[in-house]
This record gives structure tokens, C-alpha cells and sequence, in this order.
């Protein structure tokens, strides 16, 4: 897609801007309202349609939403700072996220762009010669803070978006770009596949900033998601004097104590890599009393499917029989969850393909020739929903040079990365919906 | 010691307003920044000299006492609700409670009353027909409660020295009311008994209200007080990614659990009751991290001193031992230390001596037919320090009627149990003082 | 009764012959055949009526009996020693013991004497100095020997069918002397109790020599025998090569240790002492191979039956809970079951009136003035089932001498012991059924 | 190497008897006294120099050689079945194996063939259709059965000394076989690698028969034979009655517990597999005395070198502070050790070249296309010692027909096997020493 030098610098320095009124107000999973409503008013200033709310999820449980208190009071929050009241209101519950629909008005494919909203529960550092501090746009809520650059991802959708709005004439069939919320903890992804919004979709692609990697070297996919679930365990069992009565409790203490170290005695996998941890938790009410209500903060991961559906099902056992032994209940909240997808070929290639004279991607290859890292990317839910209806998908990983590594206080990137990766999405939509491929 | 029935009723009046003033802004260990103050306001005003501050407490180290933030919001609040300023700034890092002394310029022995001030952790009950909700004094503080009596102990104390101040004529030697924090968990005791405060005392007594015991039926003595330590276990270790590089960390989780299952498992003692809880705690940080922090909060008791000592060296041992498997380190803080003491019989007959024809006393015996229930009171190191040197003590019970039991959110017991107490407190003052003890 | 010097002669050499006969040939629980076809050829010879075998047990499954193999091999150790092979196997399934009537033929109460004939799991010292040694009749059946006496109580109970044989002239109703097997690890005493043998006892008495105690200082009575149960605990999980599948195995050793330390985690009772203990256990079967058998050897006490039952209940809990967090299968024999039983005040008496005049008894008292010691004595249930008729009970304690503690490899009594021991009981044979109180 | 069809039919005839009589008598590692004085009757008969005893081990302390009763047992057994007893005598304290010394007495290389000699801790099946039981040669050793075909192995090696006995004129050099004990286990391999023997020598090379491997397909390398340690751990404590005094014991049984399944939570490693299992152990002495004595028998595995040091290391840390938790003292006693060592392609391809036109090999490639089955051989010492001199080295797999798995019951291989195994090594020998290798 052919861009002026001009319209290069406007979109730049909108998608900066975006990106930086997003990194000073970051908003973690399934709170992101002010950063919907953000989107949506850029959408309808553009004039594209859009679906947002309960709309553009499962009608099933979501995992990990915060409780109506702690919503609320990020509903709040992003009103207070400036986020339209009616828009937040629609998304009560959490139902964070949208979708810009870019029709054509012609038969022909349809093709969706995935990008993701939420924020790191991290501390920004007060560093003076951090970056963002330096150009005072760091985050201004305790705690949070974009530190794995989902606030690029988000404005280069808008910018996306803005570049396309006025270039639909020489495409055809529609085009989406979803806003995904909730990608940590990989919540929001598998609610969003199982929406409906897919339905039809033939092409999906998208693609993660990588802090530390070199500016612009990129791979047109990518592989070895983790397979992972993300699990609360609760065990209940029944308070008593410890002094006066220590034989009338069940200790839910000791029961969690007991399937935490049974979670890590779980045989090893001759098939592959697993994984097991507990990594934060707490019990009580307090210091003489027998404990009755425990909690355990942990996860599984699997190098295949069915290696983290072994991890998973064992850990269940585990605790279930720990919760026996010492006469406590237990109940297990599944907080998240993720898999593999693997990166169809025909995709990969175009993404070279569409690198190709783009200003600011030095390489492009297939994949990283370093191993996959194991992380978890829920996006893959919505490229198995894809493909599953037979379309093709692709995720791409776009070096952004700044300072790694993710999730750490002083998480960088070059915001320059965010214009050839815009052009980037711009040029795979112009190939898969170019106007002679009219049905 | 005679009193007027006008007196007693004046009496009465002042212990329940002063009662009920500490009932409504109940204020927990190391944080009666505004009893304190109101007992001195009330000593200033009866010209009684009193010592408070550093002057009444140990200079080693106290235990249990809050951080310096949380001091420093409680001295705000105390403030707030209208505790003199300066009086609460002298108190600064949690040195509250103060020594009334009540000189006869007579040579004579020193006699000595305790009291205790702090509530605890309970939130009072929201039920209107709970006494003092009805009344309208009910906790404004949420989450704390004067759930043992300390409130009225505290008001018995500025009853006594009302009745007492314009009574020393009488009288020979020195009177002390002591006005102790921190009861709860059992931290102020040691740290009063060990400041230089009890040196000369001769003799030592106090007492507690029983709710849900019937009104009037007290007992002159008390026995088998528990032994026990309070104990914040807290263990150190490394954190690393818990999917990318696990091996790295050192697991301060497993070692926690380990030392807890370990510490319940800690041989029984063939000598009498030994008793282990860990009743709280926590770890983190997160899912998906190695946990490098656990604490578990518990407690020893023991029927004896060397049970207690045995349970506690046996802690220490687990949990070193578990921490050094998971390459972590560990660090236990004293939180509490209670011990037994054996009352002199000399007291316990002066008391039944001194509570006969009091009105409200119904009846008085030597000990409760009930064997110990296994409480600590840290009033014991006070006892056995004034024992140490010479000198003789006891600690009484005194039926209030009411609704038991102690530490719950319905606790109430009769306001009408302060003037007999206040009276029998006045006449063992009467007799050990009485001006023919002169030397 | 009265006993000429030479018949008091007589029968100490006779105890004391069968008596080192026993102690050379110790026989463990349920392995009495040389014994029990010992005792019968002295009835025999005597002309004294007697049951034995399938007759004097529960038809129901008796606990801690031996395999098959061990059983024949033992029953071909005292055939080839010289019992009796037809009696050795009419005992075929480890029936061992018997009982001796000996009917006046005139109606009268029926009393009976209960002695215990099974030795212990040790080995007898090879120290030369040792008495049985010394004289020649140490054990000559490795890691087995008569460390608690039992070879005397058998002795006694001969002597005391051998006085009474001729003596029946005087007296009414029936005497039973019952040779119970098994007592070691409380297997044998619940097992006759439920067999009918004491249908119509009216008084039941016994006694147990004291190795190390003073000789000739007795009890008429003893109390607190602990509540115990015996239990072996069986985990079966799969096996699956260690290197190779470690996944495909269910792991019987996590299963049986985590079962193991939380039985020691269980709650200690605040209304008595509990115990409990897992003292031995094996597991395998190979160093690289995924466990798939583990077995733990244990026992529960409790100072009453509400904490024995407590412990026994809480170890079945645990246990289950431990299995299933390994998807192992679990199963638990019991191995042997204690009570207590109150001794008679009546029974005390009588036995205190009857040791007068008993050369070689020096004193004799109701109860010990030491605490009981907390041992277990399956001579409680047999005690219990003549009180449950409406019948009386004793059990004595009869200082040795010699050398305790019991069970130990240098154990020994002084041999003295066995006369005085049986002229009491047959002084107490004689008042229980003097002819005067016929029916 | 030509061999006439009669010379091949003797060859196989005395390969077939010699490992028969093996098999009869089947002797495990350390303790092949009959076996190596069987093989060094051949040695005398052949005229073959030879080493044996504390010659070809190491002067350090060897690991999991048997007490001094079993070899004492093991030797007269070997003696009373026809061993020469002054033989065995000179293998006192389990120095089995020897090494067999063809010298050609021309300057030349130094080429070794290793083979191995002792049996499993198997019972070999009563089932009549084995062949084994079938052709009257099954193991007359309860417990003990060649079930991995070591007993050919050795078979093999006196085949190839009796080949070139008479074939060394067209060679130079020196030809060494070394027969191995204990490699079951993986004891015996580092032992001969550290005792000299390996001095000089330039190639070396062996191979392992495969039951249930189609009979001559065979391959010239091997690769991933896993690093292991095999470990024995063991907890001392102090023992007390469990009902009488129990905190005056350590309890060895819950030391023991907690570092089992400590072991079982030892962190899985990044980068690559690890493994641990403790598959055996016993604790005791019994049923009601605190436990002061438990043992168990474990392994760890590892990818990498640096895995297994780290499963190791772990290992003992976990050990160390559980046996600290129950104040214990810990040993672990090292059973076994084996390294992976590389396959040089030169001695992969002599191999494939040498196998060419041998009937019985039906197909020859360079590794197997199966992973590495992680199994562990203690060739892979010898390998790397060879290797550090400069040397080649190389461990084939010859496949056996019959039926596996390894290490069971019904192990069989087709006895055929040995004679193009026999061949195959002559050929490599004549290649590596043919007389113009001559220095």
C-alpha cells in the first residue's frame, strides 16, 4: 500500500500519541475501559462500525474477572480520566474489548488483524532516565504499567485502522481488527474465539514487539506457544481454638501445605517438557486459630497438549486428595488458559512477501531460528478457530530494539516500530482482500 | 474501705463513660495512644504523678509491635478522635501504657494493681440488639473490638485511683496502678516487668472479667496459665521464571510447606499437652514466578516451660532444616511469650478477706473448680518478677455476666461488675497499705 | 490354702522346669504350639478337663496372625522339639492356647485365672553373665525370647491346675484357667473374649510379674492400660520404568511417605494424650523402578476410647487421602486392638486379703502409687466381658526383681517369684468358691 | 577374517556351551568369581596372558561392592559349582573380571574389545516354554538370571580369544579383551577405566546384544546413553518407645519421608530432561519405637552432564535438611555412576564396513533411528578414557531376536547371534592391527 512521507509522519505521531496516553493510564485484564472507549471514539471519528461489550464475547464463564468491587472502581477510574461515561457503562462486567468491521461492500474474503489491550501488574521504575519517565508520559497507576508493549499493539490497530479507512476501494470482502483484552494471564483470547466474531473469518494474523530484539528484525511466524493453564486452588475446611479444642478443625493449612509439595512431585513427562508451579498464595484467619480457608496461586505448562492436560489432571488429583486427608473441601478456579497453533505456511510467506521495501524491517524470515521460549500467547485460540473453518493464520514477531526483558520494570521499545508494522498489516490486508479476489 | 452510696454511684458513673468512651475507639497492642492519653488526662486531673513513654518499658527489643507506618496512622487517628498531640507524640514507636503512683510519703511497702488496655482483632457485630450497639457506643473502628474487657480493666484502673486519691491519709508507702498494653498476643507483659518499674514492689495483684460467667462469682487466685511463644516464620529464597529457567530458583514455598507440615508433625510430649499452630500466612509473589518469600504465622504452647521450650526448639529445628533443602534462608521473629505463674496464698486469702460484704461480690473462693483452660496472660511475667524479689501476687476472676465467649463479635458483659471490682481492689490496697504497716 | 514345705518344694521346681523349658524355646503370638502342647500334657497327666484350637477363639477373623508358610514352619519347629504332633495340628491356623475346667460338680460361682504364654521379637543377649544363660536356658530360637515374662505366667498357671487338682474337694462351682496366646501386640486377648469361653464367668483374675521391680512387691489391682490399635498400612500404585515412563507409574512411596508424616501431623486432643507412631515399613521393588507396594507398620493410642477411636479414624482419613493424591489403591489390617478396664474395688480387696500370710509377698497395696504407665493389656477385654455379665475383675502386678525393662535383650526375673504368685491365686480360687457359697 | 564353515561350527558350539553354563549359574556384579575363573580356564587353555584381580581395578574405593558375607557366600558357591578355588581366592573382596592380552609381539596398536559379564536380581520364569527352562539351562540361582545376555557377551569375548588365538602372525600390535563385572548398576566400567589397563590403548570397541530386535539388524554406534548416579541414602536417628517417651526420639522414618518426597519436588531442569526416583527402602525397627533407621535406594538422571550434577547436588541438599528437620544424621553412599560418551564415525564406520559379507548380519547402519532410549552403560567410562588418550572408540547394537524387554523374566535371544558378533570383532581387529599398521 502506498504511502506519502506526510501520511507516514501523521500516522506516526498519532499511533505515538495513542500509544502514550495508553502507557500513562494502563489498565490490566478485563479492565481496560478506558482504553475501549479510547478505541471506539477513534473508530467513530473514522466512521467504521464496530461491535464492543457482551457482544464480542462468550456467552460461557470468563476466567480471571476481577470481582464487581475492583471493576467498579476501574470503571471509575477511567471515567475519571476522561473516558466516555456511556461506553464504560456498556462494559460493565468487564466486558472490555471491540471490533472494527471494515466492510467493502463486495463479496470477497475476510481477513481480521488481532491486537491486545491490557497492561502488567508492575511497577513502572523511577528511574529518572527511563524513557517514558523522560518524556512523562510513565504510568500514573501504582502497580501497573505497560511492560510488555500491548499499548503499541493497540495504537498500531488504530493506526491500522486510519490507514485503511480511506483505502477501501480497491479491496474487497471485509476486514476486522480485533482488540483483544486480557492477554496476560491468557484470558481474553479464548473468550473472544468462542464469540462468534471468527465466523467467517478466512485470514487472522497479528504480531508481538519483542524489547531487546533488534529494531526491526522480524519473522513472518512464530512457534512453540506454551500450553498452559492458570489455576486457583481454594481449600476449605473448618476453624478451632488451637489451643482449646486443635481436634475439632480441619486444617486447610495443612491441606494446602500438602498439595503444594504433592503439585511438585508430579512425575516428570518422558514425551516433553512440563511444568508446575505455585507461586504465591495465602491462608488464615490467624495465628491460634486452626486455619480453615486456604489458597494457592499456581499453573501448569506442557510442551504439548497432552503433557498439560496431564500436569493439569494430576494437579486436580493431588490436591483433591490432599483436601481429603485432612477433611477440607477444595475447588479449583481455572484462571486462565492456553495452547498452540501452529503458523500455516501460505500466511508466513506473505507476511515476507508483504515486508518486502518496507522502510524500518531490516529481515524477515519464516521463524526464529532460536528455539520457542515457551511463553503463552492466547492468540492462538483464534487461530485454531480460524483454521478450524478452514482459513489460514499467522503470528509474527517484530524486533523493537529499547530494553528487555518483558514484564520488568524498565520494559522499553522504540516507538518507531510501530509505523513499518502498521504498513506491514496494511499490505497483507491489500494482498488477501485486493479487489480481483471479488467472489 | 468505705464509700458513701452517692460515691459509689459517682464511682460507677465515671468507670462506665470512661468504659464506654474506650469501648467505642478500641485501639489494639502497642496502639492505645488515646486510653493512654485519657488515663493521664484523668491522673492530671486527680494530681496523681504517673510515668509513661520509654520510662515504663524494656530497652531490649518489644515484640509484636506494628510497623511505623501503621503506628503512625493509629497516632493520627487517636489524634483525630481527640487525644492530646503532644502526650501521643511522646508515645512514638508504640510505647504506650503508664504507671500511675500514688505516693503516702509514709515509708510502707509498695503495692501494685495491673490493668490491661488493648482490644482486639474482632469486628463488633452489626446485631441492633447487641448491648452496646443499642446503647450507641459500639467500635467505630472497623475489624477491632473490645472483645475481652480490657475496656472496663482499663476503667476499673481510673476508678480505683479516683477512689483512692483523696484516700491516702490513711495510708503508708506507694501505690502502683499499672496500665498495661499490648495483653493480646501477649507482648507487653515482659517488656513492663523487665523496665525497672516493678523494683520494690512487695506485692501484685490484678484481675480479669469473665463473660458469660455469672455476675458476682469471683475467685481470689487463677492457675495453669499457658506457656506458649508467638512466632512469625518467614522464609527467603530466589526468584526465577517458572517456566523458562525454574532450576534457577531457590523455592521459598516449598520450604514454608514443608516446615509447616513438619512443624505439625513435631513428636508429642509424654510430660503433658504441647500444642503447635500455624494458623496464617502468605507467599508470593505471583503465579507464575518461584516463590523467594513465604511467612507462616503460629504459636507453641506447652502445660509446662520446658514442653513450651521443647516445641519451640523443635519449630526452630524444622524450619531451618526445611529451609536449608530448598537452599533458602530462614529467620524466626518472637511475636509473643507468655508463661505461667503460681499464685501466693497469702494473696488469695487477703482477696477473699477483702471481698467480703461488698455488694455485687456473691460469692468468693480460692480457685475456679474447673481446671485451667490453658490461656495466657502475660500478667504471669510481672507476677514472677515481683515474686523474684520477694514479694507476693495473684491474679483474680470476676463473673460479669453477659455473653461469652472472650475474642467474639457478641462479647458483652455487665457494666455493673466495675464498682465491686474497683471496691475489692481499693480494700486489698486498705489492708496491705494500712497506715500500721509503716516501717 | 494350705501347702506343706515339701508340696510348696514340689511345685516351685515344677515352674521352674516348665518354665525354662518355655524360655528355651520362646514361641511369638499365635506360634504357641510347643506351649499350648505342653500345657495339655500336664492337664492330661493331672486329669484335668480342658478346650483348645478353633474352641477358645472368635469364629471371626483374628488379628495379626502370620502367613500360612511361617505357621507350618513353626508348627514343624515344635513337632521336631517334641510336641505333640497330633495336637501341634489340631492348632493348624495358629489356634493356639487352651483352657483348663476344672468342675467341682457342685453349683457355685465360676472363676477364672488368665495367663499369657507368647514371647517377644528379640534376641537374647549373648552376655555370659546373663542368668538364663548362665544356667543353660537361653533361647535357642534366634531373634525370639521370653523378654516379658510370659514363660512364668504359663509356668503359674500350671502350677496353680497342678495344686488345685487334688484340691477341688473343698470347693463349689467351676475354675477355668485359661493359657491365652498372643498377648504380645494385643492380638490374642480380644479374640477369646469374643469366644464364648467366658459365657457364665463371674470373677476373672490374672497378673503380670515386674522385671526390675522389688521382688514380692505387689498390687491387688492396676490402671490406665492404654487404648491402642495396631494397623498395617498398604499402598499399591504401578510400577513403570524410572527413566524411561515415569508418567505411566502411580508412585506407592509419595503415597505411603506423605501418608506417613501427616499421620504425624494429626491434630494432638485436648482432652488426653494421643499417640501415634509408623515405627517400620518397606517399600520397592527396585531403585529405578516407579514404587508400586509400600508398606507402613504402625500404631495409634489414646488416653481414652474417644481418642483412640479419634487417632485410628484420623489415620484412616489420612491414608486414604495420601493414596488418592497418588492414584494409588489403600488398605489397612489391623494388627492388634487394646482397652482399659477398671479393676473391681471388690477384686482389689480380695486379692489384698488373701496375699496376707504369703511368704515371699512382702507388701501388697491396692493400686501402684506411680501414674500408669500407659501400656497396653489385652487382658482388658476379657476383663470388660465378665463385667458386661455383671461379673468382677482383677489384674495384678507382681514385683520380680531381677532385671527390666521389659522387652529388653538382658530382661530377667528372679524365678522365686512363681510360688507366692500361685498360692495367691489359689488363695483366691478358694474364697471366690469355698463350698459355702454354693447355690 | 577367513573362517572355514567347520571352524565356524566349532566356534559357535563352544560360544553356545560357554554361555549355557553361564546362564546355569548366573553371578551379579562383583561377584563373577565362577565366571571369570571359567574364562580364564580358556585363557590357560589358548595360552592367552592375561590380568585379573586387583590388577584390573582401580586402588579407590569401588562403588556397591556386596558386604564381605555375601562375596565370602558368592565365592563358596562359585567354588562348590567347580570354580578353581585358588582362582577365586585371589579375587577376594569382589575383584572379578580379568583382561586378556594378545601380543603380537610386533610394534602396532593397542585395539581392546570390552565385554561384559554379571547377571540381573531377576527370577527366572517356571514357564516351560522358555527356552532357556526348555533346553535344561535355565538359572539354578534363586533371584539371579541373566537377563540382559551378558552371559553371551562373555560367550562372545571367549569366542574371539579362541578365533585369533591362532591368527595373530598377520597382525601387530597387542589385541586386549576385557571382560567386565558389574555393569549392572553401572559399577564396573569406571573401576577398570581408572586402573590402567587403558594405557596405550587406540581403539576400542564392543557391542550389546538386543532380545526382541530383529536377529541381525545391527548398527555400529550408539548414542544418548544416559548420565546417572545411583544413590542409597540413609537416616540415622534415635529410637524411644513411642507410647512412653516419644520426644526423646529423632525419627529417622519422618526424615526419610520428607526428603523422599523433597526429592520428588526438586525443580525440573530447563534445559533438558532430568529424573529421580527413590524406588525402594526400609525403615524400623518396629511397630512402637520411634524409628532410627531408614534407607533409601534411589537415582537421579540427567540429559546433560550438568542436569545429572545438578539432580545430584539437589539431592543431597534435600536430604541433608530434612534429615536436619528431625535431627538425624544423613550418608549417602554412591551405588553407581554412568556417563554418556560419543561415538567416534571413524570406529562407526569400520564397523559398517566390517559387517559387510558376514551371513547372520542382514543389515548394518550408523546409529539407530529410534531417539536414544536414555538407558545408562558404564563402557561410556572407558569410551572417554580411550578418548581423552587420543583413542577411538565406538559401542554397537546387535540385534538378538527372541524376546525382551531387558531385565525380565522371560528374557531370550537367538543364541546365533554370537558367531557374526565373534566375526564381526575379528574383522575389526584385523583391520585395526593389520601387519602394515605396523609402527
Amino acid at each position: 500500500m502506498e504511502f506519502t512521507k506526510e501520511e507516514k509522519k501523521a500516522l506516526l505521531d498519532k499511533m505515538v500519541a495513542f500509544r502514550r496516553e495508553r502507557h500513562k493510564h494502563p489498565e490490566n485484564g478485563w479492565t481496560e475501559f478506558y482504553a475501549t472507549a479510547a478505541v471506539i471514539k477513534e473508530l467513530q471519528a473514522l466512521g467504521i462500525p464496530y461491535k464492543f461489550g457482551r457482544d464480542v464475547h462468550t456467552k460461557e464463564e470468563r476466567m480471571g474477572v476481577p470481582d464487581a468491587g475492583t471493576l467498579r472502581a476501574c470503571m471509575d477510574r477511567a471515567i475519571a480520566e476522561g473516558a466516555d461515561p456511556e461506553l464504560v457503562e456498556a462494559m460493565e462486567g468487564g466486558y472490555t474489548g471491540c471490533v472494527a468491521i471494515l466492510d467493502t461492500g463486495r463479496p470477497g474474503p475476510v481477513s481480521a488483524l488481532r491486537v491486545d489491550m491490557d497492561c502488567n501488574d508492575v511497577g513502572e521504575t523511577e528511574d529518572p532516565e527511563h524513557y517514558a519517565r523522560k518524556e512523562g508520559f510513565a504510568s500514573v497507576h501504582p502497580n501497573l504499567m505497560h511492560a510488555c508493549g500491548h499499548d503499541a499493539h493497540t495504537a498500531i490497530g488504530v493506526g491500522v485502522a486510519t490507514a485503511l479507512a480511506g483505502r477501501l476501494d480497491g479491496l474487497c470482502g471485509r476486514i476486522l481488527i480485533i482488540f483483544q483484552p486480557a492477554e496476560e494471564g491468557v484470558r481474553g483470547g479464548e473468550s473472544m474465539a468462542k464469540s462468534g466474531i471468527l465466523d467467517g473469518v478466512n485470514y487472522l494474523f497479528g504480531g508481538h514487539v519483542g524489547a531487546g530484539k533488534e529494531l526491526g528484525v522480524c519473522t513472518g511466524g512464530s512457534k512453540e506457544h506454551a500450553f498452559t493453564y492458570k489455576l486457583d486452588l481454594k481449600f476449605t475446611g473448618e476453624a478451632a481454638h488451637a489451643g482449646g479444642s486443635p481436634e475439632k478443625g480441619n486444617n486447610a493449612a495443612l491441606a494446602a501445605a500438602t498439595a503444594l509439595i504433592g503439585c511438585y512431585s508430579i512425575s516428570r513427562h518422558s514425551k516433553g517438557y512440563s511444568r508446575v508451579n505455585i507461586g504465591a498464595g495465602r491462608f488464615g484467619p490467624g495465628r491460634n486459630v486452626i486455619c480453615d480457608e486456604a489458597v494457592l496461586i499456581g499453573e501448569v505448562r506442557g510442551q504439548t497438549e497432552e503433557i498439560n492436560e496431564y500436569m493439569y489432571n494430576r494437579v486436580l488429583e493431588v490436591c483433591r486428595g490432599a483436601a481429603a486427608m485432612y477433611n477440607c473441601s477444595f475447588e479449583c478456579q481455572l484462571k486462565g488458559h492456553a495452547i498452540d497453533a501452529e503458523c500455516d505456511r501460505e500466511m508466513v510467506e506473505l507476511a515476507i512477501e508483504c515486508a518486502k521495501g518496507i522502510e524500518g524491517i531490516t529481515s524477515m524470515t519464516d521463524f526464529s531460528k532460536e528455539a520457542g521460549g515457551g511463553g503463552a500467547e492466547d492468540v492462538c485460540f483464534m487461530m485454531k478457530e480460524v483454521q478450524r473453518q478452514g482459513g489460514k493464520a499467522t503470528y509474527m514477531s517484530l524486533g523493537a530494539g529499547g530494553r528487555g526483558p518483558h514484564h520488568n520494570t524498565h520494559f522499553h521499545i522504540e516507538e518507531d516500530i510501530m509505523l513499518p508494522a502498521a504498513e506491514l498489516y496494511c499490505n497483507m490486508f491489500e494482498k488477501l482482500n485486493s479487489a480481483d479476489k471479488t467472489e
